[in-house]
């Protein structure tokens, strides 16, 4: 692996505030991780007796493989602990919890909670490397990085490239890690959704709003297709999957109207029928899976920058 | 260890697709593994930075820690994840769930599923090796495999010995695994269980049904009791557990009529006073801890033939 | 790490059955320990290849994370299985479980179950060596022992200390635990509570009761503050919240009638508010995080005298 800095942070909160030079060297890193993820015997000991924990007060069984995964090439202890989501969790609960897990000895807490800026919380009351894999509808950064480190690896430089973001921007972490962070890139984002699922402080971004993905599609280089949370039907925020799928959702037909080299991504589960169809989903321009595959690589660069780079070698 | 060759195969689903041959090379490998497990510090580095996965979608303590206790002996990673049995999982949702897995990097998949079928679904999709821990009322393989290891090693050749299989057959992937594995090797396996637990296409299998416990019980070499459920009672397929275990359970009297040396086995967890009394669970005939043994060491040769055993060597 | 003795048992069910130089060789080894865990690479190869359950029958986060820590920091394999709470388990089923555990190849079981005894049973149907990792209102010897080695290391010997042990000594585990290790090491212990909450058996114990904080506050060298169960008001044990409190509870006017050296300790997590207020909980002469520090140290010792020990030496 070739030299790099280390990241001069003790935790990953969010790409709000991560540096232009630090999403690009975890990027470079994570190009390192990939290809030590292919070797024959994937496994290096870099971290070797350092413990990390997952704890996840939401399910996962995606992000939380994904970091297993990372951990165990970089020869580190990982244990999983699920925090039952029927408990009311209070931030007070949350801070003593990571207190005894710090004081355990352990190097690094990944988690997982519905409350925004709780992983925020524990990260100021903790010296150990808190990494945040999605508080509340605030951000996803891992996902956010897999997303970038996909495209740059689709398409090289992002600056000027058009990247339309579609669904429920509202209540995505996924959308808002992602815009954090290509427009750091300098790419061009247009947040696409029907206004109801527009956040109000998306001004705060820089970012355009679109109500048409029609509109939208002929000079799109990336199309990110957000999961839609079935269950939030109900509640009115918008008439009904059929209504939203014709509107909002990828089908073979809209595709058509797309550029040639046109990028389908997905953070994945994938609702078939409704973000987009079947045919769109196992399409030619969807990498989908190459988001998953490179989910390793961008933790275990991760891990690897905020617990063992600090000589700058592995 | 001995040379041994590969499995020509990338999954394993089921006893009834495996060769003669295959089954031989299973168990010879199982023998190697089994004084591999005995050694003092029972650790090989055969499967170093191999990511293993074992996807329950049913729950299991015995199985899933056997798998973990296989896959360490090997020096695998091995990450576990218990599906909610509470959600139900469409066949869709399986083959999505299954090749994020296999492009995040994992080698192997082994999955226990309530519907028939599902392993071979996710093997069909997938360039990972899946291995089936019990597919609805279809297969238990690995379970069929340690049994018949358990079989040989009390008795060594098993062509022309008689194995009574005894009880709820239409519901039991063990009593198919068994029965598939066993006649391929050339043992001569009854079927015994009232008419309502003995399945319509039992022809298909080169097995006689008998609904006669007391008549086969005499040549008997092998007495092999099922598990039953108790909920199904409820669901009218028996009168009730004393009347079941009256005309179907074994106790000390009933076993005075069986040969000196016949061998009990259960695939656990007994219900003691059910399947069989206690003074029957205990004693000297019953080999059902020797099948918990030789459970660790035939699943560790799977893994290795499976994933490690390319070059014949470990 | 310095020549040790082995303990000449395999189980560690209690400190009621512990003699006093088996606890003094625990603390010994929880010494070096707390050396190797505090190394800048925490693992040393002594338990390689061993097999170590957590078999849990009442949820547990704090002290499965600090067995999985120990076991790992000396290279043991780790398997957690968490037994729904739901499910009642019977003492014929537990030994079941612990047999076929045992014949897998477990070489040690960590159980913790609401049945007072059920380790013992465990213990006593199995050659696998079994730690009690709290038995209804028995014992958690482990927490009993790092609370001891914390106390220690403040004050080095314990012989003719003050200790009083405030709450619900009725329900407490942790309190039977402290009091058997700490009345054989020569500490004067007081049990403080209201009489609701005083054991019928404490007379068995050297222990002197009292229904005054107050009065035992100012000669105390230690405080230790045990766990409200709020469910247990409910059935009538004690009033109010407020009330106990106010009677038994730690504040900052209390604590100024305590020596100035006194110690609080306290098993977490703490119910602030009801035990003692934020203020006595984050106070200097708090060791709370100490004491979860001391407990993956002790563990780790346990591990190695009940698994590795044998020859004296890592």
């Amino acid at each position: 692996m070739n030299k790099v800095k280390s990241l001069n942070r003790k935790d990953l909160l969010g790409l709000k505030d991560l540096s232009l030079e630090e999403i690009k060297l975890i990027l470079k890193t994570a190009r390192s991780m990939k290809e030590v993820a292919a070797r024959p015997i994937p496994k290096v000991p870099t971290l070797l007796g350092k413990h990390i924990i997952t704890l996840f007060y939401e399910p996962s069984t995606r992000t939380r493989t994904s970091f297993n995964m990372a951990a165990k090439i970089l020869s580190a202890n990982i244990t999983n602990i699920a925090v039952s989501s029927s408990s009311v969790v209070k931030g007070e609960n949350l801070i003593d919890t990571i207190k005894n897990l710090e004081v355990m000895g352990v190097d690094s807490i990944i988690i997982r909670h519905a409350m925004a800026g709780a992983p925020h919380l524990a990260a100021a009351n903790s010296r150990t490397a808190i990494i945040n894999a999605g508080d509340g509808f605030n951000e996803h950064p891992t996902q956010g990085l897999l997303d970038i480190f996909t495209m740059q690896e689709k398409k090289g430089r992002l600056a000027g490239k058009k990247v339309i973001i579609v669904g429920d921007i509202s209540h995505s972490r996924v959308a808002r890690s992602n815009i954090w962070g290509l427009t750091k890139l300098g790419a061009k984002v247009v947040a696409v959704g029907p206004p109801t699922m527009i956040p109000k402080d998306i001004e705060e971004m820089e970012v355009r709003v679109s109500h048409e993905l029609d509109r939208e599609i002929p000079e799109a280089d990336f199309i990110y297709m957000l999961r839609i949370q079935k269950e939030r039907q109900e509640r009115g925020l918008f008439p009904s999957i059929e209504e939203y799928s014709k509107l909002f959702g990828l089908n073979a037909e809209r595709m058509k109207k797309a550029k040639k080299d046109a990028i389908v991504m997905h953070p994945g589960p994938i609702n078939r029928g409704v973000e987009m169809t079947s045919e769109v989903a196992d399409g030619p321009y969807n990498v989908i899976l190459d988001q998953v595959t490179n989910g390793v690589a961008v933790r275990a660069a991760l891990l690897f920058l905020l617990l063992g780079g600090k000589d700058g070698d592995n």
